[in-house]
């Protein structure tokens, strides 16, 4: 399978990486900064390919597959530019984006890897989930063909479910690793090292996955402890005002889903 | 090193499993329901030690130290009808409890676990944290003796840190399992799978410790990406009305801690 690689970035390092790893092989880089292009292109030895910051270079290229692997604020921009053979499917990888911004190829596609990507830390893709859309049957097999060789996680995902996973992510993550910036805070006003609290986080998201996260629930709210509640909120009150609403309306949030009036 | 051990519960498990690993004699099992000091005994084999579910039966035993291992709500009650001989070293195990409740002994202490213990699911104790106090800096050094027989991870923390402890602890577990609960609902809805998220999270659990929460921090909030955001509250008004809140508050905390006004 041959890949046209659009993007020069964190998620272009990783796919690039683990390409070459399997044996696929890319034919071109695209990137609006040719340096970056270049600078991938020359970390994993890749002097026979094409690299370029002029999209019209692609116009008559052959290759399977052509990933777009772009951040969100480019990707239509670059879409619209974008001329490629007929033949090729063209995807995207973003989490946000619906499908049909692709819809002026013949062939399109979503080969979304659903991962938070640090540059330069390589990560096992095998165990990455990779959410699939296709605007044919056909298409769909030909990115779960290329899926395969990385990972044995493939979901087929569609552009509404797409947006709620994506929502999912938001809360099951961002929202997760403030609260975490949060303790850390409260903790170190206190002297208290945070990572005091790395093996009960551990354990936490273990028993969440072996179990589920509505039977693995504890804690003051789940147990309607009213007094530790209350204690807990008066230390906030004191001590960090801004985070007593938080407090309060994770609490709430739990005790409405366990003890529903 | 001896030990007279109340409590009979999950806690008093999982300490009575690793004391037998490490050669810690255990001489004495108290439970207010016999049946479950006796079940932990023959549990561990453990023919030769006194099993009793009355206190008064403790009040001539030698030991070096009597751990209390009890939930809150019971812990101020057999704290105040417990008579036992005064060299011994009385502990409880409570993250939410000040020493003091323990000060009409002479040598009292606390001996606190930070980890979340299921029945019958072993867990490693050497990378547990355990939080010490006691009312003498001897005491102290007697507790961190037996604390070293079972981690590596030992920690001087007072009553007020204790307190700060929990709370921060509350938000950095029980309330981020709150949110892979919501994160489950939502996905489930829309017929994906909770562990689609797996990796995800522990990647992102990884990198908050690798860096700091605070650097680690990624998503809409953090982006200021409003088109995203209201996208997402658009979805959960729709879909999820009770979920819009905590969506919110959360979103705009993040907000502040980065983009501070």
């Amino acid at each position: 399978m041959k890949i046209i690689l659009i993007g020069a970035g964190n998620l272009a390092w990783h796919l690039t990486c683990n390409f070459i790893q399997k044996g696929i092989e890319i034919v071109a880089i695209y990137s609006q900064t040719l340096t970056k292009a270049q600078e991938l292109a020359q970390e994993f030895g890749l002097e026979q390919v094409l690299v370029t910051n002029h999209l019209k270079k692609l116009a008559q290229l052959q290759a399977d597959v052509c990933l777009l692997a772009l951040k969100d604020d480019v990707l239509p921009n670059i879409c619209q530019q974008l001329q490629l053979q007929p033949n090729i499917l063209v995807a995207h990888t973003s989490g946000s984006q619906p499908l049909n911004i692709l819809q002026h190829f013949k062939n399109y596609g979503v080969f979304y890897p659903l991962q938070t990507f640090t540059k330069g830390k390589a990560i096992d893709f095998s165990i990455i989930p990779l959410c699939l859309e296709a605007n044919t049957p056909n298409n769909e097999l030909i990115l779960r063909k290329l899926a395969q060789k990385l990972t044995s996680s493939i979901y087929t995902v569609n552009s509404e479910q797409r947006v709620v996973l994506h929502i999912a992510a938001v809360m099951a993550c961002n929202f997760t690793n403030h609260l975490w910036a949060c303790a850390d805070r409260i903790l170190q006003r206190e002297h208290l090292d945070f990572h005091i609290l790395q093996p009960l986080i551990a354990e936490t998201l273990q028993k969440a996955f072996a179990l589920s996260p509505k039977q693995a629930q504890t804690g003051p709210a789940k147990r309607n402890d009213v007094q530790t509640i209350s204690k807990h909120e008066q230390f906030l009150a004191q001590n960090h005002t801004d985070l007593l609403p938080l407090y309060q309306i994770l609490t709430k949030s739990i005790s409405s889903y366990y003890y529903p009036s």
